[in-house]
Parts: structure tokens; sequence; C-alpha cells
């Protein structure tokens, strides 16, 4: 199969990861850069992430222009991804979400910060973007290059960022890396709102989340990779 | 297929949605405006939502009288969705429902309100009908017009409304729509349940509210109706 | 299909659908008085509800004694069942479960109380039998008569009690009615858990209670048994 | 089938309902001292426990070699399994996991204690192990027998051990008791996460605790056995 298929076929089987993950739902989008042209990325058309095949996946020059659209309608909010993109040449995949237990610490202004070695990969902490600050009342919706921008300076050189009233991004080296923060951002949350309830945290420290980090390769994520593509019907593939 | 048995396969549709989004357990119920007579409506006969079949769903006058009953028993509750149609020209769909997350805010008086994008579409903030307030001790069961235009008063020009341990009830411009309401009313309190927890929280302003509400059309909503049509085991036929 | 038989496939569906909804896990069971010997209950050798078939179902006296045990191992708490049979001739069905939100309430001593109209068929409210203030310190399992008919005089002329430590009873004057409500047992004590933490809960009138508990026959309640059937992978069969 | 084939797969079942009941996830790990080299264990290559088969099953001496590697990589905590089989020669079976409910008591040194006679398994109380205190920052991974025995030395005589932000143990003196502890640690984790929204808990004294433990025995645990293989697909086997 030629690489760029394999790449298709494995972020088809990202988006139906992240919906049999309840990372997303009929909502939120998985994109990767394209493997030839690092000024392009593909992402499905507008589309609930369990429902796509490979045929729905287009690609979009890194400001969100359709390079062969045919009939297909595009994500509103793709600028998430073309802004991320093209500030960090590092990432290679974006995941933008609204799991449940993420929303929480969006709209409280809680911190969100590694409790659990597994979700070390989110980094130190995650940064929260409000669409107010700079452009008032909207949608909420990233529908353009401007908002785009404004969300991608947020994240910085990080990992994840929260977005308020509306939920939350994730970038990675790697498609599998991208998802595999998305899921522990997530399971994250939900253990830091349980922890909570007990009392005061002993988060992990900056210097566990660096050595951890460090360590979270292949080894680890493959491992999950290959669960989660059972759990979600698909065929594990040599990583694309 | 004549456009009456179109309208009926899609109520089937949304019941068993509802069903399989947790929003409906065995008891709980939709209807749709008829669409050749205004002053009726259909709704299945007194069955659970996840076992409704075309053959079950009545035609109603608003009063609630069956108009070929056969051997079908009727919904005590049907006088809900009379009311509303009644008193709201512009209504074409009803839900009435006792998700788990709404019962909460109807027996603490806790105020709900939206604080997710996806949520605007529940309206600015959600009313509460208690029975007691006008006709004391009941089964708090809507069992007749009276009770059902007292409800729909509450509802007002709004979406939704909660009713003091019982349940909600969402309307909508279309069977979607008002799926959609309902649906998203039980992720809104559910988010905002587990939010109250972390602190204090920031709703979405009202103009977010307003424009999300704008913008929230076919191509939102039926991007979701495809996935829970999927998820429930239906064929997504154009929309009736 | 004779009487007895048609008994024991409604037994063994009571027991298929109870873990289905999550009341029973590998533990607790539910019994019926015997149809034409009211001095004899029906009721599993020691098998996880979901396991259970016809041929499990063991006969018993009120003593407990099995008449016919050939190879098969009963319940060792099957004397809550005799005890409440023995105490209560109306009562035709019990069972014994420790689903997961009753339990914080049979620890914390926090008063269950019905909060939502489905719920009201647990009774005005539920009283709490504490194994610790008359037997001391045991398996807090009751593992005779003795034990048996303290936790029946707890029940008293009511339809539920928590068991502090280990789960709760419910009773009813048919199989349906008695899993009906041990299924919102659990519901309504989510629902509290949950409520207590937005606020102060205004719980059902003892009046709408009353009303409810007359109204609710099976006119409700089989239409939730054909709902849970169908969950079950169960017919449903004419009322046994 | 030979004693040995017969154990592995019984490994296999053990993985399984681990999973199926979400104890481990994509990761966590369980172990059974060799039948008859009790100076050796079995433990799956490094793979998710819901795909594990049993050619994957690797022996290793207490110290963590592999005996018969071939191509198979191990896990790299495997560590914890040989210190507690070294330290504790009663111990035919280990559970290292990352359950939900666990974390939270790991990470705020909330005490967990049985509060429900299913969970006395745990034991009395469950001690809680931070590889800061004696190693500073690592990746909290066991990753040499050095930290393995300094947790081994935690769990003490003892049946379960919570780990800092990581995860737990559980050991049991049967393949089927440690799956069992396992799996009720994590329920009487939960229970007592939500009973602490409600009040001050009445938890089993330590006589009750006791008698429990001393009662449970291949009566109860096979009983959930039977259902937990039957939930995870698998044969149920005579006890290996």
């Amino acid at each position: 199969m030629p690489k760029l298929d394999l790449v298709i076929e494995e972020l088809v089987t990202a988006n139906r990861i992240l919906a049999r993950e309840e990372v997303v739902d009929s909502f939120g989008h998985v994109s990767v850069r394209h493997p030839d042209r690092p000024d392009r990325y593909l992402l499905s058309r507008a589309r609930a992430p369990d429902c796509i095949e490979a045929e729905d996946i287009m690609e979009f020059t890194l400001e969100g222009d359709p390079i062969d659209a045919r009939d297909r309608k595009p994500y509103l909010e793709r600028y998430i991804h073309g802004a991320l993109y093209e500030a960090r040449p590092d990432v290679q995949a974006v995941v933008h979400n609204h799991s449940p237990s993420v929303i929480p610490f969006g709209v409280t202004g809680s911190k969100l910060k590694p409790l659990l070695h597994m979700c070390a990969s989110i980094g130190h902490d995650v940064p929260l973007w409000d669409s107010q600050d700079r452009f008032g009342d909207t949608t909420l919706l990233v529908e353009n290059m401007e908002m785009g921008r404004d969300l991608a300076k947020r994240v910085g050189p990080g990992r994840t960022a929260l977005m308020r009233g509306h939920g939350a991004v994730a970038v990675g080296q790697t498609l599998r890396q991208a998802v595999f923060i998305a899921i522990y951002l997530e399971v994250g949350a939900k253990l830091q709102m349980q922890a909570s309830t007990l009392g005061s945290i002993k988060f992990l420290t900056d210097a566990e989340v660096e050595k951890i980090i460090n360590r979270t390769g292949p080894y680890t994520i493959d491992r999950a990779w290959e669960n989660w593509c059972r759990r979600a019907g698909r065929k594990m593939t040599a990583s694309a």
C-alpha cells in the first residue's frame, strides 16, 4: 500500500479509537500532517469520527483551503489544525475534542495537572485558552486562522490546552502519540476531579513528569494502540 | 414512501436514539406534529422507547384524543405534547424524559445553564416547573390538559423546562432538533454537576448562547444524527 | 407450560434482568413464593444471577431447608427470603442485592428517600438494618433464621431496607414488582447522591408517595419489564 | 492437558477478566507462581491484558530474568512480581493495576479501608507506597529488584498496597483469589469515594474483616469466577 494510503488508514483508525474511548462523540476531530508535504495536513470531511471512512479524508493547506474538495464539506474548525502545524514544525498530529472530564476544568479555571504516571504525557500543566479574552462574544468555534493562531500561541511549546466552554487540543510528534495524549488528558481530568473530593492532591513532580515523558515511546504507546485497535474493531498496522 | 410514513419512521428512529443515548429508559416519550394536520400529533402507544415499531405510532388531537386507537393504549402523559403544540405553533416536536443528570437540578432548584458550546441549544437557562405549586399533592404525572397547559406556560417561548421530581421537556422546530436539545440537556446537566465540585463556573454569556443558537442548523445536527443512527442500529434517511 | 414451570422461567428472567441492570453482580439473589404452597419458596442454587438456568431453581421450606437438593448447593443467605415470607404473607417475591449506590447510604446512615416519581415504589423512606446492633461482629451474612427474622422486623410493613456494609432487600407483591422496586432503589440512591452535591433536596411528599404507589400497577411495571427483557435477551411472557 | 498448560490457560483467563472488569486497561499485569518451581513465575510478554494469548506467557526467575524469551519483550515492571514471590512464600499470584478508583486514594493519602463485606478481602486497611520516599524523582515505574523489594516490604504480610501516582498491587494464595482481591479493591475504593460525599463512614470492624476473610473460600470466589469467565468470553475450567 502506498505510504499516503497507509497514513489515511491510520487516520481512520485514530478517529475510530477516539470515538470508542469516548474522547470524541459526534463532534471533535483528529488530523495528521501530510507525510510528503509538511505544508499540508489530512483531515476528514465534516463527519462524526466513528462514521469516518478513508474516502472522507481530505487534504488541506495550512491556511485551511481544501486541495480537492469535490462534494465534501470540511469541518468549520479546521483552522485549529493548520495553525498548530504552522506554529509547531515538530507537531505531526492534532486532536481537538470535547471529552466530558476536561470541560469542567475549562469552565472553572481549576488547574489540570498530571497526578498519574500515564498522564505525564499531557505535560507539566495544561494552559487554558478563553476565546473571550481576545475575541469577545463568539460562537466559541475556531472559525478562522486568526483564532487558530491565538490558540496555538496558548499551546506554546506544550502538548495540550483547554478551551473554555468548548474542549481541548492535544498535539503529538506522531499520530499515535497525539491520540495517546488526548486519551490520557481525559483520564487524568477524571481522576483529578475524583481525587479532589478526597483531599489535597500530590501531583507528579516536574522531574517525574520529565523522566516519564522521556521514557514514553513506541514500547508504551503501541501497547495501548494494539488494545485500542482491538476495541475499535480495527486492524493494527505497522506504524505509518 | 409516502410522507407520513417517512415521518413515522423518523419518529421510531428518534425513540431508539433517545434510548441508546440514555436520555429515556423504560419511560419517557417523543412526539412529532402531524406533517399535514397541525392540529394533530404522532406519538407511540404506551411502550418503552427502545421497543417501539412503526405500528405503535398513534395519532392524537391536541386535546389528547386518539384518532384510531384500535387496541393500543396511549401514554397517560400525552397531554404534555398536546399542550405544547397548542401553545407553540412553531414547535414541531416534543421530548419528555427523566434522564439521570437533569433530576438533581429539578429537586434542588439549582439553576441549570449552558456551560459548553454544544449545550447552548438548551436556551439561556432552564426554567423549573413544580406540579405542587398549582396542583398540590399529585402523582406528579401530567394527566390532563390543565396540567399540560400549566407546564407549557412555564416553558414559555423557550426550549426546555425541568419538572420537579419528575424530569424535563425539550421542544424543537424539527424532530432532530428536539432530540438534539434533549441529549445536550442531559450532557450539560452532567457537566455542570461535575464542574460545580471544582469551583465557580463561568457559563456561556447570553451573547454567546444567542450566536451559537443562530448557528446550529442541519450542518451540526445532522452530523450527530448520523452518528446516533449508527449507534442505535437505524438507517439515516433524508430529513423527513 | 405448567404453572410452576412458568414461574420458574419468570424467576430466571428476573435474575438475568437484575444482572443486566447492574442491581446484582456475581452475588445477590431473587426468590419467589411457591405458587401452590405459600409455605415454600423458589430460589436458585448458589450461582451468579446472570448464569442461572431453570434447572438451578430449588425449592425451600420457609426455614430454608431444601426439598430436593440433589447436588445443588444453596445460597448461605437464603434465610433472608424465608424470614420475609414468614413475616409478610402479602409478600410474593424478595430481592437481595449489593448495588453500588445503596451501599454508601447504609454505611453513613444518610437517610435514603424517594425524590423521583419512579422511586416512590421504594416507600416513604428506607430503614437501615445493622447486624452489629443485635449480633455484634459477624461476617455480616444472614446465616440463620434468627438473623433473617431480625432483618424482617426492620423491614416491617415496608418494601425495602438497607443492610449496613452489605446491601439491601426489596419485597413485592409480585416478582415483577420486587424487581422494579430493587431497580428503582438503586436509581433513587444514585440520584440522591448526585443531588446532594448540588444543595438541599425537595423529596416527594408523603401524599405524593402514597398516590404514586396506588397508581403503579402492571400498566407501568410491564412497560419496564418488556424493555428489561429485551435488554437481557429474554422473551417476555404473560405474567406468571 | 498438562498441569502447566492449565495454569497458563487460567492466567490468560485472569488477564481477560481483569480487562473486562476494568481493573486493567492497556496496562497492568497479572502473574502466577510456577506450579512446579516456586523460584519462578509466569507472566505475559509486554502486551495489553485483553490481547494476551497462551503463547505470550513467559517464564521468569524471581530476579526477573526470562528463561526462554525468544523474541518476546517482557514488561519493564516485572520486578513487582518477583519481589513479592521472594518476600512471601505463601503468595501464589500477583496483580498490578491502575484501576480508576484506587488512584485518588494513592495521591491524596486518604485511607482506604473495607466498608462492604465483599471488600474485607483487601485486608484491614491498605498501606501506601510512595517511590519518592526512598528513590526520589523517578518514572514511578518499578524498574529493578531494589524498588520491587521496597514495595514488597510495604505490602508486608498484607494483601494489597497502593502506589502513589501509579496504582496498586494485590496478592493471593491462588490466582483466582488475587484477581478477586484486585477487583474488590477497585469496587471498595469507588464505594468509599461515593460514601465520603454523604458523611462519616462506618467501616467494617477488625473482627468483621477477620471473620469474613476466614470465610471467603472457593464457594464464594468460584461463584464470581464463573460469572467473570462468562462476561470475558472464557470457558471456566476446574481450578488449576
